[in-house]
């Protein structure tokens, strides 16, 4: 196998010696003399499988005891649905901040359930994308929650406190949890797809508040009430049981290598490391106030962007792979979550730095 | 590896030679350097995976054109809901046979959207749980649709022909998809959880006609709204591209094992020799209409209940596992899905003989 440092924004590498333990007993789980795929997900030994990963989660973000831990179907986009559900009623209104893609496809999706309403959207201002301050936010009457990203994959837009709210704060976490310590009771609820910093695609986490739990819609489906699931330990219908097994595998991993604190420090010197690059040389730019620039997710454009394919494919030659922008937004990414290693930071700079030194 | 024939009902077994494979490429996958479910849904080799993964179900069930193939989250359970949101109002009625557990839940969730009614149940007659013939089923007026569920893998209670209804015809064929030749166009919506018969729990296929796309109430998630996910080819939102990798693969094994014909000919060989064995010995009783046995799910009793943990424990230590009754029903149950060989059914059967020899 060629080495490569995939930097896809999701679904995302995964740590290499999760990938490695995997493979290895893909066949034979816990001397099962199967996969861990093809149990029950109410046999002893996946219940006794899921109950550690969810503790291992808990040790990791220090949830606390008042918080429900789900894990359950239908991706991040899955709870732009179920948030709105969940929280509120049809005559509620709710608070989106709107930061970049995500945040404004949340707010779209809810505006089934709820008056949403935008509260303020990232804008440019000076050449850069940046938010208008917290003071001039406009909030709605009747709001029954307030949503947000703290991490926009697309736009590489990262919100690194949490807004100061008196409604029960949401956030979609999929691309920044478990990337640094948060305080979990500063939210209402937490949810994240699993397929950037968790798992594969087709799991979601949720971290919920018992006193939230008893405001769902009648017309919520099971797969998405919190409250059911949350009676149900995730089990009221069949989970992604291979998706939670490795999930289960990443928190363990995490914890080896010093849980979250370790990883901000390992993930602010990747992102210093790449940003640094693009900051010292004009054959890069990245258009995201500083203050708001995304640890996780790194978009860059060329000075020159009819050199973008003669970028990417150059890159791919050199095992960068991944590094196209989203289609929205064109350019480059590199997306640089928890699994990724600071040598794949490093290699990337390297490549970045020659190929300027041979195009600029 | 202890050689193991596992019975569970679901997640269940995959084709040996399917997870041998994917063991074999879990790390670098189709030249591309990393796993499969380490690339992105729009990338253009999960692309390529996913299309033909859909042309190859195409293929074994003969799907005529006029209805789109779905991959989605949500399993069966979510498709529940999604049935009633998408093919009713609220005002509507809907038309529900009651086969077993799996169609009672179905109706039940139905109930939060539309008037849900059971046109007939499974009740006891003669000692032996059957149906109701169809002339004396109950309509509600107005319905939209009318929801079976084929196999019902709690009860053991297969429906071998489609009934003759002049509504669209949904069916739950999450426990016996893909393991007979069917008449797709006898369906309005045809829903499974992929895990007995696809692939891996947290996948979905549904199969809908395209006449049946324009009616979904405006608060369908998007996550379940059949018209979205068809028009953006399953990939409105990140699909759980694993498990569709894995049902590719399943789908290839299929066809190379003769396809649903073959499939139909090895299950009922599987089914003949179990209920055999069965039916054979005073020791032995499966409570299920002959005309109504599943070939899928085969429950049965010990004539001595008191016996039943040493038969289960025996089975384990024989490498026959998961042979454990749904905790709703007690007792046994082997389920015998595509996966499942004839070797396997006939190890059952010699340890059965032999269990019923020394204990009888």
């Amino acid at each position: 196998m060629t080495k490569v440092y995939n930097f896809c924004a999701g679904p995302a590498m995964l740590p290499e010696a999760v990938m490695q333990q995997a493979q290895q007993e893909l066949l034979d789980w816990n001397g099962q003399g199967c996969s861990v795929m093809e149990i029950s997900h109410r046999s002893d030994a996946f219940v006794a499988l899921a109950t550690e990963a969810e503790r291992d989660l808990r040790d990791l973000l220090g949830v606390p005891d008042n918080y429900k831990v789900l894990f359950t179907h239908g991706g991040g986009r899955g709870q732009f649905s179920a948030v709105a559900m969940n929280l509120a009623t049809k005559q509620d209104a709710a608070a989106y901040l709107v930061s970049g893609s995500w945040s404004k496809s949340a707010l779209q999706e809810a505006g089934r359930y709820v008056q949403a309403h935008a509260v303020a959207s990232v804008s440019e201002h000076n050449g850069l994308f940046t938010l208008p301050s917290e003071q001039a936010w406009q909030y709605p009457d009747n709001a029954a929650y307030f949503h947000y990203c703290p991490n926009e994959t697309v736009d590489g837009f990262e919100i690194p406190e949490p807004p100061s709210v008196a409604l029960p704060l949401v956030a979609d976490m999929s691309s920044n949890i478990l990337s640094k310590p948060i305080n979990v009771s500063d939210y209402g609820v937490i949810y994240a797809g699993a397929q950037k910093n968790i798992g594969p695609s087709g799991l979601s986490v949720v971290i919920v508040r018992d006193d939230l739990l008893d405001r769902a819609r009648p017309d919520t489906p099971s797969i998405l009430h919190y409250a059911t699931l949350a009676k149900h330990d995730s089990m009221y219908n069949t989970p992604p049981t291979f998706a939670w097994y490795l999930a289960g595998l990443v928190f363990k991993w995490l914890k080896s290598q010093g849980g979250v604190d370790a990883m901000a420090a390992r993930n602010q010197e990747k992102a210093d490391t790449l940003y640094g690059a693009i900051d010292g040389n004009d054959f890069y730019v990245n258009r995201v106030d500083p203050h708001y620039r995304s640890r996780m997710n790194v978009p860059f454009q060329l000075a020159r962007p009819e050199l973008d394919d003669a970028f990417l494919a150059e890159a791919h030659d050199a095992g960068l792979i991944a590094l196209q922008g989203h289609r929205s937004v064109g350019g480059m990414r590199a997306s640089i979550y928890n699994a990724m290693p600071l040598e794949g930071v490093q290699t990337l700079v390297d490549f970045m730095h020659d190929f300027a030194r041979r195009n600029g």
